[in-house]
């Protein structure tokens, strides 16, 4: 897996607790990457209607609120693969061959069932609340 | 991810179920791809302990009852890498920045939890089972 997922989650949280429009440079200065490439994330969350450009003023805003926003919703805006990949050149020849894409499956869709309860059980504004509880009263202030 | 996870449980239900003992040869066949691969498999899968070679014969052998051994050893023995990644050069300047990992984590590691909790309650001997369901009584008789 690579880093989109936690990226789009950095990204929405920077857009829902900043008090000024964020642009995409300015997230891509925190997230520590370039700002084409946080461009390519926001442009698949606002592909899936999690977020929209503020119209005639940079930056973006949240069009759900963060705890009516899951992490389900976050992901697979940013991932069009399934979790878990099966090899798929199986002999036919052999009965084991023949049969183990209906048993990986089953395997695997379980395990993909259980990440996706877990996703669906967390909202950005969980994600919100425990970055809350790290900060120093300073910190709060800031933001 | 790749596929090292599904050719573990395909390689190591033929060596279960086959009545010959069973050579990485034929076990590519069966998977559909090269020896070189399977044997790499194999060689972390004998390296924690789950298979080792047969002594004077060619062929593997189970070193845990099917029921015994969970796939979360078998996810374990050929994945060294975490389930999923968290992008790791965020800003410390920026206060989100600067607890985002701590956040992802918690996110993150719930995830990873409920895949190992989903994987510790399969054993190799459910795969097997799983798939002689799907069997027509010749291919038992044949297996």
């Amino acid at each position: 897996m690579d880093t989109k997922f936690s990226t789009a989650i950095h990204s929405l949280i920077l857009i829902s607790e900043t008090k000024e429009p964020i642009s995409s440079e300015q997230i891509a200065r925190s997230v520590g990457t370039n700002a084409s490439y946080i461009r390519k994330i926001l442009g698949m969350l606002k592909k899936q209607g999690l977020i929209s450009s503020r119209r005639g003023v940079s930056g973006f805003k949240l069009d759900k609120r963060p705890y009516e926003l899951t992490l389900l919703e976050v992901y697979e805006a940013v991932n069009n693969n399934p979790f878990f990949d099966i090899h798929q050149n199986s002999s036919d020849e052999c009965i084991v061959g023949r049969h183990i894409k209906s048993t990986l499956n089953y395997v695997l869709n379980d395990m993909e069932n259980s990440i996706n309860k877990e996703l669906s059980n967390k909202t950005l504004a969980d994600c919100i609340e425990h970055m809350k509880n790290e900060l120093t009263p300073e910190e709060i202030e800031q933001l």
